[in-house]
């Protein structure tokens, strides 16, 4: 496929290549220009529409987006800018250094600026942020006919023209009308009949994952966005709900590895900053292993005067450490699934002491039978020791694992900072203290 | 507001609760119905109309569902069940007993059957396990008029109206129109000269999480499912995409925390079904940290002669640990978001051995420096031994992090199950190896 464009555009055979492009989906062209030489790439762009070349322009990565900026003439990237959603626009002034910002805002026109300006202002992460303020707005007292009318001759800029807002003078939102309800009704029909006067909406500073989580729950394809005076703002479209989710998720399952999340994927990621993302959290965690250091340096006597114990010490800082995450992931995620509520604490913990008890009472009856055959007989109390052991640590670390989430989420800290590192260290001090204890308490050392 | 609903139904002013319930989406309902007495729950259902009664039960859990099965007459079931859109029949069939599935089907329609059946022998996890066969066919010459004619005439019970298909006679797939391309379009237009010939389809035997990621790629609405013979069969919606996302990430936490995947929710989940659920993994990772017990006792006269080296244990397995599970899972997830490929092998592991440089340095930095200062300026071995062991157990721990998750993908094996616990215990064994052999060269032990 590639080299059949490269030759069209080589040779300036442009209406072919116009022709060839028509079947390539906007969300493919970013894998294609990464293939393809910087001439290419810009005369490829330049036979697009000028609607396609905008929606091709959103679908790609900040740095090409950079690269493209630089070649465009100032009147090519009015032409991009002014077909942009407002939302779009936003996200690009976020993403570009202050040099191009600049060139940007130059082709604004004057009326957009002041929206763009209001949309960058909402606070990070906030439904403000993720709003489009792109919608189709009816009144109550129009027919459908005056709807279909109103639609055809402003619906194509518009995001979506799925869902339409019914708005009273001061722009209030009093309901929702979905295209398919316009469709079957009568075309003298009111507005205000056949209106669902029920409408959802969600506030400008409301967080934007609780927001995207909405979404999944209501099966909503937009959601509308108001103000303090509950007036209209914006609507937050389904595609852009679905990029937060994946965010999110991506920011969990780094904050879970004790990585500080980072917003650009992997390979953009440089080595020093890849290194500054993981060395914060690996130096804290190294601070909780100096101290199980500590606790065992303590029993020095103990495991040079019987130093089989200290071939346990893996087994049983694995096994706390495998359980602790266990639960903190799973209480983790119910968190973040609305499975779990704080005010479950008490279900929950009695949950996991239960699952503890039946896994720990395996775990340490097949080691127990274990070291009654690897060492002997004769090696009961040892035994005794390390099963002991290894049922509490099994129901510290499963405690632990729902406790901590737990604290974190009541003093409103993100929970999934309390996910398996964090846990397991902390749960191989507590299994290195209580294993020493028990065994100088049971060989009296 | 669960008071009055409650007060209205025990009064049976079913007028007014009728006009109550109104005002609650139906996504509300499983709340609501969780917190109230059977009874009341039955009565509220009965008052609801026959598209909301259905579209309140396919939101419900499936021991909701089933419960309600239970107390509805024959007759009700009938109502609610040819209410449900197809893909929500087969989940319930799916999430039933026995002998529900038999009442259910019972009062299905017989020309319904066999499309239920159809979609029930689908492998699981396909794309034909989630598609509905409920969406608007038009054919290529008709008219803009003919097509909203028949949109009106058929569109209502489809799940999805905003996409329509364009289908030869014998159902082969050449087109898709937007219904925003039919508003603006003259009413005597063809179909054939505004629908978008270039459709991506996918087929009922893709796995569905690739489906679903297809979703966020190309901001799609709905996909068309085509048979083998390239017959369009169904469509997939795009709430139906996200749920599967949202599984796929749940189940993707739990393999990374090593517990066995779990289709229901954490309270649903009985005691024993967590503990088996986590059981497996743990006896497996024990296994490998026996291994790790065994090679601690061979270096039993080494930490006998010079006990602090115990101390240093945890420290070394902790970091080993913590730089395994960061650099897995952001491989990991590098590759479920597709930014990781396998032939980036090589890409990914040079970027990791710099960052395992700059990061196993700092480590190893920081301990000496504590060591000497802690244990005294004479302690120069200890030190080195112990920054040594460091720098090359964090590289070591990268190195693993990356290679087994590869590994995994090549194999064809989920490469999340080379997480964190894993990696963790694998790079305790090599860690503890390295540690005490360094010590052994160094102090002549």
């Amino acid at each position: 496929m590639y080299e059949e464009i490269v030759k069209l555009a080589r040779e300036q055979r442009l209406n072919d290549l116009r022709k060839r492009l028509e079947s390539i989906n906007s969300a493919d062209f970013p894998n294609l220009f990464e293939e393809l030489d910087e001439d290419v790439v810009l005369i490829i762009y330049r036979v697009l529409s000028k609607e396609r070349a905008a929606e091709v322009f959103s679908e790609l990565e900040p740095d090409m987006k950079e690269k493209l900026i630089h070649y465009l003439t100032d009147t090519e990237l009015k032409t991009v800018i002014d077909e942009l959603f407002f939302d779009d626009e936003v996200d690009l002034i976020e993403e570009m250094p202050a040099s191009v910002v600049k060139r940007i805002l130059s082709t604004v026109k004057p009326e957009d600026r002041k929206t763009i300006n209001e949309l960058l202002a909402y606070p990070e992460e906030t439904a403000g942020t993720i709003m489009t303020t792109e919608f189709i707005d009816l009144k109550e007292d129009m027919t459908v006919e005056d709807s279909f009318r109103r639609i055809r001759e402003t619906g194509l800029d518009k995001e979506t023209v799925y869902t339409c807002y019914v708005l009273t003078i001061d722009r209030k939102i009093v309901g929702v009308v979905d295209i398919k309800d316009l469709l079957i009704a009568d075309p003298q029909a009111l507005v205000k009949d056949i209106m669902n006067p029920h409408v959802i909406t969600v506030s400008t500073l409301d967080d934007q994952e609780k927001v995207a989580k909405m979404f999944d729950k209501y099966n909503f394809l937009a959601v509308p966005v108001v103000d303090k005076e509950k007036r209209l703002v914006g609507i937050i479209t389904i595609d852009d709900a679905i990029d937060v989710l994946q965010e999110e998720v991506k920011e969990d399952f780094e904050k879970m590895a004790a990585v500080h999340p980072n917003d650009e994927s992997y390979f953009k990621t440089t080595v020093f900053k890849h290194a500054r993302n993981r060395i914060v959290w690996l130096i804290l965690l190294m601070l909780t292993s100096i101290i199980t250091g500590a606790i065992l340096n303590n029993y020095e006597s103990a495991f040079v005067s019987l130093p089989i114990l200290v071939s346990f010490v893996p087994l049983l800082m694995d096994t706390g450490g495998n359980c602790g995450s266990q639960t903190s992931t799973l209480v983790i995620r119910g968190f973040s699934r609305d499975e779990i509520k704080l005010k479950d604490f008490f279900k929950v913990w009695w949950k996991e002491i239960r699952v503890a008890m039946l896994v720990g009472i395996m775990l340490a009856g097949f080691n127990c039978i274990r070291i009654l055959i690897q060492y002997g007989w004769n090696q009961g109390r040892l035994a005794l020791v390390v099963g002991l052991t290894l049922l509490l640590v099994v129901m510290l670390a499963k405690s632990l694992g729902c406790i901590l989430p737990m604290l974190a989420k009541k003093i409103k800290i993100d929970p999934a900072i309390m996910a398996s590192p964090l846990i397991t260290t902390i749960v191989d001090s507590c299994s290195v203290f209580v294993y020493f204890q028990l065994a100088v308490l049971i060989f009296g050392l």
